[in-house]
């Protein structure tokens, strides 16, 4: 098990060969639902968490007993320009936030009994202006992407990442534009709430940066040109999960735009991810749909800090305690017909 | 604080004059939101349980300790007509694997700290065939009431009903049709997986029961000729609940169904329960329409035993850890625009 890569292309050989479903522990978890005490398919979706999970995770193993979660914060040299409801400073702010229990993600990780870590990546350095460079060098790329693989636990049994970094659903919705297509008014929301000016310069902001960097390219390449830390770190440690066996879930539209970077450069590098929640942030769907995930949640959010996939945690918590916990029919005596 | 009532009449009169949303304590909840170290609205459909949870419950009470779920079980004479794929008998132990904690509903209560009681009704003597008589005389739908009256718990401080019954969405379809109207095969769906065969029986049982017994009239008088003791049940816990000021998670269709008729028999009995999701079973959405509720949860459950509120709760918990345990932007001395 490779603990990390000194290169970009050791990173991208070892997202190439990356471990896949365990069929065989698929197939026991669907052998082993049918015989549970309730009519066949009457637990919906909580049945299929459990394939998928027991599917990616592998062998037996149906309890979630250690979720990390992961907030990745970051600052991003197109807050200059304007795209944000909210002051770069704000970053750090919440990085302190973070780490004092204040915020949302907070609550959330301790209602579910999940671990949280934050890690800031050099916020007294912001990524460059995408509208005028490439984001990041290959050097502060390379970074981020080994400060996310080194931060997912070994010991974890599942992974929500998530991100905070003021102007960054700018930032992904190049990415997304960048590597789906279609202008760059279509991607952009409010974010943190932005007014109809705001909203505006974020179009313009984001449609300057697919033009200098130039659209449908490689995946990490985009992502090094129009991404983040925090994205670029997010992707890290998604790779790094799924080398692990570790089920993944995605939180909302940057997230998923750090994923989109991984799957377009390596199809079915997020097939151990499922999506959490459908943002508000209006892109975040046709996003998804990119990626050809359904949303476990829709609570109207547009947060970010992984706060959607963190509430997913408690739902599938259910699925795998349901899977695992249930009498058969023969056990409870039950008739099956 | 009435512990109980002795006639119907006293039922109705106990259900017409319930205490209402505390206006001041809602108020106050929104107040303190917009306080509260993230974007206004980012939370979404999370901020408007806090609002919810808090108006309901009066006061500044946000956290939930004392969560209890109560599955009633009851057995139908339509069983007798071919209504459901499984056998009568299964009610009966099913009960038994609620009280082993086989099922699916004490693993999703474990998992959310939540209390389970199992009220079974009566079992041995099934409701009358509602295509031929009323399902209860007064007597019986006065006990039934009743016993999920008393089922509920002073100390609780979140209520989830659920149920137990061999053809009882037969019976909730047959209090679907009779209160709001439409053809009976509009109402009826596969329930716990009835053949094509199964479902046009369904829709003639239902059909011959709302001929029998009228259409569109009182709600409680409905419930009577046409519900089942655990739906009764339900309704008497329901409305013990708004006379205690305990916010209520609806469960699936036949849950709703007993919702509809409190609510037809007196509009506004239950603006203290919130839909804890949409279920599988097809004319669900048409019933939570209804009732003006947005279901919270769709994650393509047809189980009933309160699964799909049961998994709710960890929602709320979560909405209301984040309203009563995040910083203010004073506090945390974030920027706050």
């Amino acid at each position: 098990m490779t603990s990390s890569f000194a290169s970009l292309s050791e990173f991208r050989s070892l997202l190439q060969n990356m471990p896949g479903l365990d069929a065989e522990a698929a197939e026991a978890a669907r052998l082993h639902d049918s015989q549970l005490t309730k009519p066949p398919g009457a637990l919906g979706t909580l049945e299929d968490l459990a394939f998928w999970y027991r599917g990616w995770r592998g062998g037996a193993r149906t309890e979630i007993k250690a979720p990390q979660i992961i907030v990745f914060a970051g600052n991003h040299g197109v807050a200059a320009r304007g795209v944000s409801a909210f002051p770069a400073e704000v970053t750090a702010q919440m990085v302190l936030n973070f780490q004092h229990g204040g915020a949302a993600i907070n609550q959330i990780a301790r209602v579910n009994g999940a671990t949280l870590d934050v890690v800031p990546l050099s916020l007294d350095e912001p990524t460059q202006d995408f509208t005028t460079a490439p984001a990041m060098d290959e050097a502060a790329f390379l970074d981020a992407l080994r400060t996310g693989w080194n931060a997912v636990s070994a010991e974890t049994d599942l992974l929500v990442v998530g991100e905070m970094g003021i102007a960054n659903t700018t930032s992904a919705a190049a990415l997304a534009c960048a590597l789906l297509g279609g202008d760059a008014v279509e991607w952009v929301g409010r974010g943190t709430g932005v007014d109809d000016a705001g909203l505006a310069v974020k179009a313009q902001v984001v449609a300057e940066g697919v033009a200098l960097h130039g659209g449908k390219g490689d995946g990490l390449e985009t992502l090094r040109r129009l991404g983040g830390r925090e994205l670029a770190a997010m992707a890290g440690a998604m790779t790094r999960a799924r080398q692990l066996r570790i089920p993944v879930i995605l939180d909302g539209f940057i997230c998923s735009a750090a994923a989109l970077c991984l799957e377009r450069s390596t199809p079915g590098a997020l097939d151990h991810a499922l999506a959490g929640h459908l943002s508000a942030e209006g892109a975040h769907g046709r996003l998804l749909a990119a990626l050809d995930k359904e949303p476990l949640l829709n609570l109207n959010l547009r947060l970010g800090e992984a706060s959607g996939a963190g509430l997913a945690i408690g739902v599938l918590r259910a699925a795998l305690a349901c899977h695992a916990g249930m009498a058969t029919f023969a056990q409870a005596g039950v008739s099956d017909s």
